[in-house]
């Protein structure tokens, strides 16, 4: 039987990305969504924003409904229903109804894998304690949010300082908590220029969190209940009530794997430029997969809901018969700890080295707007480029005022492949209110070109 | 007698942009900067928060004294001097002492002009009466603020709506005055598509100015002290304590014109991308002269600060020795107007089509941050491309959140070239408290591809 039956597996970013994307373009085929959880169409990214309060209810943070996307939409959308495996030749997927507890088989035509990723478990003894969380899906944030109503939780341990870890600091502190942070390298968010990392080092400080870097967990000191009262580290003991992991995520590729899609270096599922897998019905988008990286010219895991919506988008686009290309990534970020934001964009300048670039970096400290105007902050600005050509191969920012869209400005210019005398001249737009009348962007590149260009 | 002198003619923005460069860069060189007035290097844009007390002491808007110049930075900084002619045979310039009231002449080896430009005056009677201003340099600010301290007027009327009076229709109202903007076209900050200008209007009118468009004022009535008192125009008659008038500027090149200097089409002096005139030892630089237009690949009359300064640093660079080249302009520009930031940058509907474009454009109004962050904010993005290479020709933008930093990305992208389906995969950064997953950048190429390109 010839079925045409686009099925998505996986419902949350770039699931029902692909999923809205198929239906859009033949709105006469038949697009499933298998979702293994309660919850589509979630933002993970404001977790953080949800367990401080600042978004008072977890549905907020639902984009779209299941609801919706049923009824607006046309999906045949399946919650609690979790594919078991994939079967390429037969074009089938077998699927637990988790809620009935039967399994049934469903044909495809078209196959878009979204499975996303999973936290990464720290291997310590006693990750399994009642009070120690990680924080990926919708439903840890609930869990996190129901031992902290219950339990008032005062002294935090947060592993790692990535930007999870980094925004988890804020919304702990902002309870009131005790916060500590581990970090077993002295790397903060995939590591950072000197300068900008002690600006974020300052404002922790400031802020009341004690950092702990290079300092590795032995092990986690539990109490008669089985929780964690105390973490033992290399550098000494932290009193604790609630830990939470957030070490980095790693992408649920078993069902891919079983089906014998290819895996790429990175661990992740690897597709081509059209988010398809090497089977060429099968399509993979989002935290599962790989996204070629624009700089390094290679398939990189750098799993964000920007890239996996787009990525989604794209698969489902191409599912449907469409054609469309995913240009890739260059590593752009930001994260609000506390009153700054840190941003980066490109390649660090080790990761530049590393890959073979002859790569300098210069970094520089501006206001952010007119000096003699209210509520200018400083802005540093590290940039990294190629000294042979000048070219900007990267930059991270750190800022209280319009730190997030410089950084884009210099991703635009990354993108495009401008050298920094190209960005140094770039015509931007002036007003008191908004920055100096040379930006920091054209300072920092203006310093970067005289000191190490020419 | 051959002299190893640089003379820069006007000491605002261009002129001690020049002076400094040029002493930078050659230590050894005499470098005379020749200021008709008594302030230098002061921030023209600062004066409407100046006039509004947002900005304190007009001396903040000062952002080098003349003693550092002349201290700190070894310019022989000469103010209340002013040139009265250029001699380009004999290389020399008259020059009056304003003070001492005597003339005497200084030989140049290279001459830099920034004579800037000065307010164009409505040809209307009654210009002249002792409430009527114009404001442009330091001394008109100080007037203002004179004339507002001693008289406390409470109804003004803003002749022009371009960014300057849309900056003092915020001052004036935050002073508590009756405000009205006369405008003679339709048009608002040099036109705006339809949807952009429109919300700026929603505000000027939620904020209590009254904005009369495609009104012509016919003249003043004056009372027995000479003061205009009501504003009569082709659709009624305004009563008035203050009346300011903004409708543009005109460079000063009468100097430069009587030296024999090639003046532009666009009245402007002519130069070349080093900032030369047709005479290879006199630069010229700032307000007084053209700049070429990227995208229109013409030299444009352009005034404003980024572009003076910018200018100014190269002629000097330049008559000091060096080369540097301006690879010009694409006419980026933003006001605050009241709580939205209006920006733009490219080219307009209008401006693109006369120049020959098969030009269209696209509007979307988008959040500023995810939706359950708090202070998101509508921003309204307007795009204009090329319909038949889906390049990026133009933007304009207003919102209250992020707005003039998401112009600079789209300045940027219009710089490189890049086309409309390539800004829509841009990996901007992205965090709730920064953007929504997809920006509204992301949002306005995306829509502006489907409707206009493919």
């Amino acid at each position: 039987m010839d079925t045409n039956r686009i099925v998505v597996v996986g419902g949350v970013a770039a699931g029902m990305s692909a999923a809205s994307a198929a239906k859009r373009i033949t709105p006469d085929t038949e697009v499933v969504a298998l979702e293994r959880g309660e919850f589509v169409s979630y933002a993970s990214c404001g977790i953080p924003y949800y367990l401080s309060e600042v978004v008072k209810d977890h549905l907020n943070l639902v984009a779209v409904t299941a609801e919706e996307f049923r009824e607006k939409r046309g999906i045949d959308l399946r919650t609690m229903h979790e594919v078991k495996s994939i079967d390429a030749e037969k074009k089938i997927v077998e699927v637990l109804d988790r809620e009935a507890d039967n399994t049934y088989e469903l044909e495809w035509s078209k196959l878009v894998i979204a499975t996303g990723a999973r936290a990464f478990r720290p291997p310590i003894e006693g990750m399994d304690a009642p009070n120690v969380f990680m924080v990926h899906s919708l439903q840890d944030g609930l869990r996190v949010m129901g031992f902290i109503r219950d339990r008032n939780p005062q002294r935090a341990v947060i592993l790692g300082a990535g930007y999870v870890g980094l925004e988890l600091a804020e919304t702990f502190r902002a309870r009131g908590m005790v916060v500590s942070i581990v970090q077993r390298s002295d790397r903060i968010m995939r590591g950072l220029e000197p300068e900008v990392g002690e600006k974020v080092v300052e404002e922790l400080d400031r802020q009341g969190v004690i950092l702990q870097r290079n300092t590795a967990v032995k092990s986690f000191e539990r109490n008669n209940g089985g929780e964690v009262k105390r973490v033992i580290t290399d550098k000494g003991e932290i009193e604790v009530d609630i830990v939470v992991a957030a070490v980095g995520v790693k992408p649920n590729t078993e069902l891919a794997q079983k089906a014998g899609i290819e895996i790429g270096k990175t661990g992740a599922i690897a597709t081509n430029d059209r988010m398809q897998t090497c089977i060429p019905d099968i399509y993979s988008a989002g935290d599962c997969a790989e996204a070629w990286h624009r700089i390094l010219e290679r398939p990189e895991y750098a799993p964000l809901g920007t890239t996996a919506n787009k990525q989604g988008r794209i698969a489902g686009t191409n599912a449907a018969g469409s054609d469309e290309r995913f240009p890739g990534v260059i590593g752009s970020m930001v994260a609000k700890v506390f009153d700054l934001a840190v941003a980066r964009t490109g390649l660090g300048l080790k990761e530049a080295i590393d890959s073979g670039f002859d790569a300098a970096s210069n970094t520089i400290t501006a206001r952010s707007r007119a000096h003699y105007y209210p509520g200018a902050k400083p802005i540093t600005i590290s940039l990294i480029l190629d000294s042979k050509t000048g070219r900007l191969l990267g930059a991270q920012l750190t800022g209280a005022d319009g730190t997030a869209k410089r950084n884009d400005v210099l991703a635009t210019a990354i993108t495009s492949g401008m050298t920094i005398g190209e960005i140094e001249y770039l015509d931007l737009c002036y007003a008191p209110p908004y920055s100096p009348v040379y930006d920091p962007i054209l300072v920092a590149a203006r310093q970067a070109r005289k000191k190490l260009h020419k």
